[in-house]
């Protein structure tokens, strides 16, 4: 047996039988979902964010269950905070389904289209993936945005959360499956998986005849482990170490002001700065009065030599540190020679997420935003903006940290691939 | 250890090493290439070209090496003749490498571009992929092929040919890599691992923070096998089980001609025909005259029930016929009742790679394109048209028979992905 196939052992028979039966009732589903209308899809989306107003009391009571389960199992409180529902996360997760139908319809659009010197006209026509598999934790919310999204885009979704929010994840399928049913859809086209434990999950990722992509939305060990034991194709939605480097043509109030912003305002984001790499030349006149202003919001500051030398008494950085995602009002502190050592350090430590310059000179800007291999590179603002709301997609399924399929913010069309359709009079090859 | 680490300890510790380096040292070289200029390119491939005429006499002694290793081996004389180079074939790599240089630079291309509410500027731009790993088996050509390709598209390159055409393979790459270096440009940018026998594949589809994407050329076991043991994402060049249906408004003729032509023009292709469905109402009048043309060209037939009683004496298809690529002049022929029973069939059975439909029916044709969900789909012409060449593309490392990332002929395009570049005055986020 391969080395991929020696997973998934856990499973009983029948757990196993049932895991199967949901993923290729989805594969079947989704011819059907490929072929709906916008006007089907979006009067399915309708139905399902009344379906979640309807069903609100079984879903916050399935919650209760797993936020006691959670308790008992002494998860950490952060950990039940993101799986705890209230009135208001749920009227979040409806507004959202809402803010889904009301975005264009990617299936069908012409890419581009063209005619070939012997008469043929070729299009290339977007059409869905298939089926989306989606690996999570924690957070119930997953569950109905990543159905909506899929729904949207013509795939069938198979969900597959957190053991820990399992009574909430099954909840909310079964509230937006009913809507399906309602609306002439087949419910199969949200696929939840019938059973808790890892074992669940090893099985999944070996049915790559049944499911196209896996998004795994987690931490960086769900990840990796999804990676090494997938056959399927996996967009990894990974670590963000994210860097502002400040040069030495920066003006000064605004590298402050985007300083603060990409560590502070939300810095459990994958898209908070955890770097800031400082020009020598304002190393002793802006820095040590940012450090004050971050130390001020709760910043621990971990510096190299050159920074602790401004800053007496921060705490010094590791060579671990330059590649740590803190995720928390922690930040390294490093100052450069150069903008050359900038983008030294960004293609030595960096994770190729988000990545800012903050300058007036456009020679070293244009330098930086080419030279920078990023999924987004940024002149003169915060790192936070790479988001799908935020750069216009209108939602997002995540953030791919992958080169291959989509890169950055995955909205709508990112959940789509392509056919070329083909029209001729006969031709053949010669 | 993870199921995917378990592999490539057949290797030295030594021929470990050497493959490492080898992928390491493309890594490096891929941030020069990705920042080189179309000048600098095209400058490349013009010298590359010169290197393979001039190192002529080398690459034909070391592939005669080969030729010789695979009698003395009893390999196939048809896998023989795709190893064996010559001054034709020789010449034809020559003008391919030329044809490259001459097709536009996709890399800093302006995928689209908008302005945000805030004042952010954002534009999508190209860029390469970065490390691309080929695998492939038998033709040397394929060498030189996939390196002028990567080149082109600001990649770098590592080529793992089959053990049988090693030296031709470790000639023509020498040849390539002293053209780099005149130009200044890293010959390591295409890397050809320095070892050959399996152990050395297992390793290199470990190196995911090394190489980028894993492109497998060659049959269905080898890709099987890439797919299991990758931890790099895999676009995968697997079979195609093409079809083409004649409908009951066909032109009698122009299905005649697109049978005969997708079938015999060059059977050994994965876009030529294996399968032929046909609307009962022609299976008494056009079936059997077309078979008998298609005899005449030397295709064994294997009908199902329908067929055989009308063109007595063909063989019966099996079930496993209907999904099998015969690569061959061999085809399984089917009448169906119905467009709906053609479909179905296509679904079932095929591999989603090219299907034609002959009608003079509008609507039958855009149910066909529509709900046939294959790589390429066509009304009226041949199958045979899939192709990079063919489709205008300028070229063709292959032909994805993946959803991601890249669909069909996978031109120089489909080897980048693209970044986000954002200009802001000092935007924060909210």
């Amino acid at each position: 047996m391969s080395p991929k196939g020696e997973t998934g052992t856990e499973l009983s028979e029948q757990a196993r039988v049932a895991v199967v039966a949901t993923v290729e009732a989805a594969r079947r589903s989704s011819r059907v979902l490929a072929r709906a209308s916008t006007q089907q899809k979006n009067a399915a989306l309708g139905a399902m964010a009344h379906a979640l107003a309807d069903g609100r009391a079984r879903i916050l009571e399935a919650n209760r269950e797993d936020v006691e389960g959670a308790r008992t199992t002494q998860l950490s409180p952060a950990l039940i905070d993101r799986l705890r529902l209230d009135e208001t996360r749920l009227g979040e997760m409806i507004t959202s389904i809402e803010a889904v139908a009301a975005l264009p319809d990617p299936v069908g659009q012409i890419l581009a289209s063209w005619r070939r010197p012997n008469g043929l006209e070729i299009q290339k026509v977007r059409v869905p993936l298939g089926v989306v598999g989606i690996v999570y934790e924690s957070r119930p919310n997953v569950t109905s945005d990543c159905a909506c999204l899929c729904l949207k885009s013509g795939n069938a979704v198979v969900l597959r959360g957190g053991s820990e929010s399992f009574h909430s994840n099954r909840a909310i399928a079964a509230s937006l499956q009913g809507a399906l049913r309602r609306q002439g859809l087949p419910p199969e086209a949200i696929g939840a998986i019938p059973v808790p434990g890892r074992g669940a999950v090893d099985l999944l990722l070996q049915l790559d005849q049944l499911i196209d992509v896996v998004i795994p939305r987690g931490g960086e060990a769900l990840i990796r482990k999804i990676v090494e034991r997938s056959r399927i194709p996996v967009i990894k939605h990974a670590k963000g170490v994210c860097h502002v480097y400040v040069d030495e043509d920066a003006d000064p109030e605004m590298a402050e002001a985007i300083a603060l912003n990409a560590k502070c305002q939300r810095p459990a984001t994958c898209n908070a700065m955890e770097t800031l790499l400082v020009h020598e030349r304002l190393a002793a006149t802006w820095l040590p009065r940012v450090i004050t202003r971050l130390q001020a919001q709760g910043v621990e500051i971990r510096g190299d030599e050159r920074a602790a030398a401004v800053a007496p008494g921060i705490a010094r950085a590791s060579d671990q540190d330059w590649s740590t995602e803190y995720l928390a009002l922690i930040l390294s502190v490093r100052v450069v020679r150069s903008l050359d050592e900038a983008i030294e350090h960004i293609a030595r430590y960096g994770s190729a997420h988000s990545d800012a310059i903050v300058t007036k000179d456009e020679a070293r800007a244009a330098r930086f935003l080419r030279e920078v291999d990023s999924a987004a590179v940024y002149v003169n603002a915060s790192t936070r903006f790479t988001d799908g709301f935020e750069f216009g997609l209108g939602a997002e399924i995540g953030i791919s940290t992958d080169r291959l399929h989509a890169r950055g913010p995955m909205g709508l069309e990112e959940l789509t691939t392509y056919k070329y359709v083909v029209r001729g009079t006969g031709q053949v090859r010669q």
